[in-house]
C-alpha cells in the first residue's frame, strides 16, 4: 500500500497498525525526515517499512499513484494532502490509475441488526451523477459487494418516495430505469430495485405496511443515493447519531483508493485499509482466474 | 384536534392515547359507523369524543381543516387519506389553513448524547426549495424551536462540504447567504451558520479537527437540508439505523398539522401530536401577549 504524503501521526498510526494486523505492507511516500520525526515523537516504530522521498504533497501523490500504475503497490492511501490534489494524481492520464470507468465512493457499515455489512454510495466523489454515471456507481459497488462474498447483491436505488414522480423528482425516474437495466441483466447476478425510500431499504416491515413489496426491502446490501448531499449526510448520521464505525473506499480505478479524512477515527481508518486490501486481493484472484 | 379520515385503528389509538395523556381533545371526522366499528373491534373507547360525519377522505379532510379555519380546533391530524389530498384541503384558499407563508415539515429527535431535542427540516414537503423558500423553512423551524423553549436557536445549514463551491454545489451558496441573512438579523434572535457538513453540525470535535470552528458545531438545534432526498433519508437513518423515535409536524399554516405515516410507530404518532399541541399552545400565548 503506497501512502501519499505520510507525514501525519494519525496516517502513520493507521498504516503501521494495518501492517501489524497483516492487512497491508505500507510504503510511505513524503518528506522522509519529517515522517521519521513524527513517528519518533508519536512512538510509532517504522522498522522494515520502505520510505520514498517526495518534497511536497502533490509530488508525493504522483509517486504513490505511480507505484500502483507500475505494479509496485496494489492500493493507494491518501495522507496529509488535499483530496482534490490527491485525486488529480489518481486520475492522471499518463501514470495515474484510470481504467476507463468513473470512480465512486463506497461506505461500508453494519446493517441495523448488525448481522451483515451494507454499502452506501456515493458519499464523496460524484456530486450529482447523471444516469450513465449511476450505472458506473452501481457497477463499482457490486465489485466491492462481490469481493465481500455477497453472491447476489441486493441494490436499493433511493429517492424520497417509492413511485416515479415527474417532473418534480427526476431521481425517481433514474431509479425506475436502473431497476429495469438490472432486470435486463446489465449488472450480472444481482437484484436492483427502485425507487425505494430509505425506510423500505432498511426495514422490511415498513415496506409491507406501505404496500411496497420488494425482494430488496429490509435486505438491501447496497444503497444508492441520488446525490452527494444525501450520501454525505446519511454517512455522518450513521457515524454520529447511530454511533457506528464505517469504512470507506474509492472504487473504479486500477486499484482501491483509501481516502479517509482527518476527522475519521483510528477504527475507520483501519477498516478502510482492510477493505482496500480485500478488494485488491479479490481483483488479483479474478485476474488470475481470467489469465488461466 | 380535528382528525381527518379517522377510520383506522392506529389513528384512533393515537388520538385516544393523546386524550388520555391530556395532550389533545380529538374530534373525529369520517364515516362514523366505520369509526365506531373499528374502535370496538380494536377495544378502543370513544367515550366523550365528538364524531363528525364525512362520506369520504377528501370531504373529511375539508371538514377537519375547516374546524381549524373557524377556530373550533387548534390543530389538524391526517388519518387514512392520501397525503396529497389532505394537504390540498389544508392549502385550500377559501376554508383552508394558509396564512401567507409556505409550509414545511420539521422532524424532532434527540441529540446524539440525548441531552436535548434537535430539529431536521425539510423531510417531507418541499422537494428542492429555492432560496426564498429556504428562508420560510428556517422561519418555521425557529417558530417550533421557540415553542420548545430554545431562546437562541442554533441553525446549521447543511451541504456536502464546508466551503462555497460553485457552480458544482449551489446548496453551499444558499447556505452562505442564509448565514449572512442571519447575521443581518433577518431571523431574530438565533445563530445561523453554513455551509456545514453534517458532521460539523453533529460533532464539535470533528469541526475542530477540520478547522471549521463554528458556534453551531456540535450544538445545532436545527439542521436545514438542501433537498427532500437528504431530509427523508437522514430521518429514516435516525429511525432505522440509530433506532430512535422521532416526532414530526408541518409548520407554517394557521395551526400545526400532524402528518404521520402508516408505518410510523405509536410513539412517533403520540410525540407528533404532543408537538402539535405544544406549538398551538405557544402560538395562542404569543397571540394573547400581542393582543394585550
Amino acid at each position: 500500500m503506497a501512502v501519499a504524503a505520510a507525514a501525519e501521526d494519525a496516517v502513520l498510526a493507521a498504516a503501521t497498525h494495518a501492517m501489524r494486523e497483516r492487512l497491508a505492507r505500507p510504503i510511505l511516500v513524503g518528506q522522509s525526515d519529517r515522517i521519521r520525526e513524527i513517528a519518533e515523537s508519536a512512538g510509532i516504530g517504522l522498522g522494515g517499512i520502505e520510505l520514498i522521498e517526495a518534497p511536497d504533497p502533490v509530488v508525493a501523490s504522483t509517486l504513490a499513484v505511480k507505484l500502483v500504475h507500475e505494479g509496485e503497490a496494489d492500493l493507494v492511501m491518501k495522507g496529509l494532502v488535499r483530496t482534490k490534489d490527491f485525486l488529480r494524481a489518481v486520475l492522471n492520464q499518463e501514470f495515474g490509475m484510470r481504467r476507463g470507468r468513473a470512480m465512486s465512493h463506497v461506505a461500508v457499515f453494519e446493517s441495523p441488526d448488525r448481522t451483515r455489512l451494507m454499502m452506501l454510495t456515493d458519499c464523496g466523489i460524484n456530486i450529482r451523477p447523471r444516469f450513465s454515471r449511476k450505472i458506473n456507481i452501481i457497477e463499482n459497488a457490486l465489485e466491492l459487494a462481490r469481493a465481500l462474498g455477497i453472491e447476489e447483491p441486493k441494490v436499493a436505488v433511493i429517492a424520497a418516495v417509492e413511485t416515479v414522480e415527474l417532473p418534480t423528482m427526476p431521481a425517481t425516474l433514474d431509479a425506475e430505469l436502473l431497476r429495469r437495466l438490472g432486470e435486463a441483466g446489465r449488472f450480472g447476478r444481482c437484484i436492483v430495485d427502485g425507487p425505494l425510500a430509505m425506510d423500505n431499504a432498511l426495514d422490511g416491515h415498513t415496506a409491507e405496511v406501505k404496500g411496497r413489496g420488494s425482494p430488496v426491502a429490509g435486505q438491501a446490501d447496497i444503497i444508492v443515493v441520488p446525490e452527494i448531499e444525501t450520501g454525505n449526510a446519511v454517512y455522518k448520521t450513521i457515524r454520529y447519531i447511530a454511533g457506528r464505525e464505517l469504512a470507506s473506499i474509492v472504487v473504479g480505478a486500477e486499484g482501491p483508493v483509501v481516502v479517509t479524512s482527518r476527522a475519521d477515527s483510528a477504527e475507520t481508518k483501519l477498516y478502510s485499509i482492510a477493505l482496500g486490501s480485500l478488494l485488491s486481493q479479490s481483483a488479483a484472484e479474478t485476474a488470475g482466474r481470467e489469465g488461466e
